[in-house]
């Protein structure tokens, strides 16, 4: 029986994509959808980053930056369960977008986790984007839904 | 709307775990399996089989084994769902296992192809099995879930 669905998002247009195709499905099970927005932090703590005051300055508005838009991505999907009254839930969470999927996949104990082929990643040529592939490749049992972009 | 499931079987566990989640699956959609079941004839084609009147005396019999054992993975799939009350379809065709798969979800118009994350293969330690990877490697549109064994 699948009652709760993870839909991770990058808010790209693979993302945007597996996001429909989850709300559709979640309407037709009357599953909950749980719409998860990573902050990758590996985008600005790069090593490079001296440490000390001025990093501070430089990189918490980049934080505030990723955290907005992290919002953002996961409200589009509130919004279209909303439109299609499908209970909904957003998580924001830091790190690793694999990890974090893989993480939020066990802690909410959801069923199924649906995402794009690709992401965001300059590698959309590439057979699966780094992240699908990443959560396939992990050690979860939980059932992936690949949607093809 | 998913009204339609492809689910290719080779007999091994993991296919036979994805066809329990699939029959769950659309049970609970309503939808119809499509078990497919496919003669994979690079397991007696090799090019050393020497052409003439014995090379058919030894495939005959190995074809019809093979066409035997691949109803039975799919009528496994149908009895399921005939216990399940899911509407169900056999299809046996012969091939490449990646490319009927594909043919035969254009053909039968599925929403969804469902497989596990290893089949047969004895490579079953890498992180898919070669048929999965083809499958959503391939340029079909159709989404795919993957079930993990």
């Amino acid at each position: 029986m699948i009652s709760k669905i993870l839909v991770p998002t990058d808010g790209s247009r693979a993302a945007r994509k597996s996001a429909m195709y989850a709300v559709d499905l979640a309407k037709q099970l009357k599953a909950t959808v749980i719409a998860l927005s990573i902050i990758d932090k590996r985008s600005f703590m790069g090593q490079t980053v001296p440490a000390g005051k001025t990093s501070r300055h430089v990189i918490e508005p980049i934080e505030d930056y990723l955290r907005e838009a992290a919002e953002g991505y996961a409200g589009e999907i509130k919004k279209l369960c909303d439109k299609n009254g499908v209970q909904s839930k957003i998580v924001i969470t830091a790190g690793h977008p694999v990890e974090a999927i893989v993480k939020e996949a066990a802690r909410t104990k959801v069923n199924l986790i649906i995402m794009g082929s690709h992401g965001k990643s300059a590698l959309a040529v590439a057979f699966l984007g780094s992240v699908t592939y990443g959560v396939i490749h992990k050690e979860t049992k939980i059932p992936i839904l690949v949607v093809k972009s």
